[in-house]
């Protein structure tokens, strides 16, 4: 059986089939304290995680704060706001100075692609990437994974359509690299604008919804970034909810049994209608619970667990 | 005697007699635990709740997190600045996703009046509400029956002034339902603008202070929320002060052992002189006190305390 | 051998010799405590401490809470902003309204000297001072001298000179009591705007940087607040750094195996070259190690330890 060697976790491209496959068979086990009454086991006690987010973040900080939680490790949470940050120091600095009080693991939300990567290069701690400007965001790709899984059994052979703003997104980019090895096949949509080409080896690409999502075990919709949505990449959201937000119509053209996943937080009326997010179709609180069980297995491996 | 049955606590308004009676009694044992050394019984152990503050804070989050770390409850506390409210989501699906992750309770505090009834509707999750609005404000007011208790030896009989503004508080009216149902006789006064009739049947209402508070056994003052303050309601500070601050002077015609409440944060020198809040009858610090333990104490019944 | 007897840590002035040294002996085996694999005692479980930051801070309190965790403390961390200080309450109704919460210590992060005086004398908390406007940071002093002590093996007879913004530096009021008690020799550098008169007694002056730190066994870095730095102060950063910056070509005017502290976050390039920060001589990030380490031992202290 494969054992976890990695001292940090930044992105799903740099890992094997075989790692991803540990993360999602020991979320497992996770997931199933999570269904006991008491949902509190002693196995991180004692460990200290900084969780340090430098970009605003409601979810994926209170997904992590609540992984710690169960696993009894101890939390020490820092949001940019009211943080050093803005006294000028460099996020090489802050995280020094942070690793410098001995914690065990530092979790980084950060603006900037590339910095969890800089980080593990330049400091000593093990790190985990939390999303990382357009680059990565490994945790959200693997509790989509392990949702995928819980539904349809296998990833293997799923039609996947990936439909939003492709471009800006690392929830897209994690996603296009795990499913692709898992062996699933993709097809990514949006507006020319949203599509870049890098992925073409990877994914079909297709800038209508409608073809994009015909015979689709899954549609993975984006959350489109309004605050980024200048004139020069869509026109309006009602616009663009019209050409490209997942509707029960549209969702027909799918298979039967298809799912709907969505990262959250939704634009309800934009990328997705509301009787499309709360459908029978949509997995979207099973992702937020989930996320619960693969961050906890994610921190349990990085701090050797399973390993003696 | 009494067992605990409700899912939520949304306010005062929906509890019979015998449930108020039955948290006060509860929270005289939370309050004994507070007196000793060691302030931590394992009550709680393994259960978390989710502070959702979507309107500024301090002292109401900090009681309920005290209250839980007591109880040996995990906390994971999310405040509206730097959330993803800040992204244009709802409160239902900021509350969806935050019960997703299986916290047991969500404590709530929101702007809007109806917030605490709408969530324990549409979502799982036991709700407590923290204020909402100018509807009810239920640990506010259970704190305020407690200190009465520990001052007075009881609630039935007492005569109890409300003197501020009525028409914005929360506090008001959870309050004039507590001291009403548990047979206290409520007067409330307030300036003309800022004094509802629609509580004539519960309480005798009064435009003059120093008739309301006569023979007073309790003054209790509320805040006034300056922010709300447009000329519309009263002319200044200093006017107010002068027609509707508690004085010693005004102190004097009510009872010789009329004590003072103050839900706080104070404004000294508009609905209250720091003579008063400074005096023996001032009763303002014990209910800060007093309310980790009420809040202990709902904890504790919300989650199934005393039942087996 | 000494007893702690004190009931607040306040600043370093008001301390003896055997006090200073009795904390710097407890730190000693907290700071075996950190290097353990799990770093985690029950010491004080059970108590809480509330941490009450009115100003900004990451670092001073990430290393509060981090201490806190260690020795199983509970904590309560109390941001300026989206607290009720933004409602007009005073500081003095802040604390005591946390105070009747029934914590065990406040730790307290002000703008105004002499804040955490005010509240030791009107309070009945146990009160840390975690910075007090340009007043004191008596732990800042104290892991600067537990630093010393573990590079150089005593304080007494080191020459130091402190460089930088001394008159808008609490860091620095806390070194020079401290080091002045120890018997270190000290030297204040400073331009003339920031250079005070009131240390002559303790301290030797001297606005040149050259001569300042000449044969010096410790150069004491101070951070340049460049919000504060009008025109009346300093002409520009670059100038600062021209005549005040700490290089490595400078740093030869000291002792072969000088070292340099800085109480950060640094302005690189500024009051220190980077190639200085990083270099051997640097002992900067083993200041905020053994911050934490320091912090434990106040608390524990304070809280008791070692008495029975």
């Amino acid at each position: 059986m494969t054992e976890w060697t990695k001292r940090h976790l930044l992105g799903i491209e740099p890992l094997s089939v075989d790692e991803i496959t540990l993360i999602l068979d020991t979320a497992v086990q996770m997931r199933e304290i999570m269904d006991r009454p008491i949902k509190k086991v002693p196995t991180l006690r004692g460990r200290t995680v900084v969780n340090l987010f430098m970009e605003a973040s409601t979810r994926t900080r209170a997904s992590f704060e609540m992984a710690e939680r169960i696993l009894s490790a101890d939390s020490l949470s820092i949001q940019a706001a009211g943080s050093s940050v803005s006294k000028g120091e460099s996020l090489l600095d802050t995280v020094k100075n942070l690793e410098a009080m001995t914690p065990d693991v530092i979790v980084v939300r950060h603006s900037s692609a590339g910095a969890a990567n800089f980080l593990a290069r330049t400091c000593q701690s093990r790190i985990v990437n939390a999303g990382d400007g357009a680059h990565e965001h490994p945790t959200q790709a693997l509790l989509d994974a392990f949702t995928l899984r819980q539904a349809k059994g296998r990833i293997a052979g799923l039609k996947v359509a990936i439909v939003g703003d492709v471009l800006h997104s690392r929830v897209a980019r994690s996603n296009i690299h795990l499913l692709t090895k898992m062996g699933a096949e993709v097809t990514l949509c949006a507006p020319p604008t949203l599509l870049p080409q890098q992925f073409s080896s990877l994914a079909t690409l297709n800038w209508r919804i409608d073809e994009a999502i015909e015979g689709a075990d899954v549609v993975m919709m984006l959350r489109l970034q309004q605050e980024r949505m200048t004139s020069a990449f869509i026109s309006t959201a009602r616009e663009y909810h019209a050409q490209y937000g997942l509707t029960l119509a549209r969702l027909k053209k799918a298979k039967n049994d298809v799912v709907v996943l969505h990262p959250g937080p939704m634009n309800r009326g934009v990328e997705i209608a509301s009787e499309v997010a709360d459908s029978k179709a949509s997995l979207i609180l099973d992702q937020v619970t989930n996320g619960v069980a693969v961050r906890m297995a994610v921190l349990y491996l990085l701090l050797g667990g399973g390993r003696e």
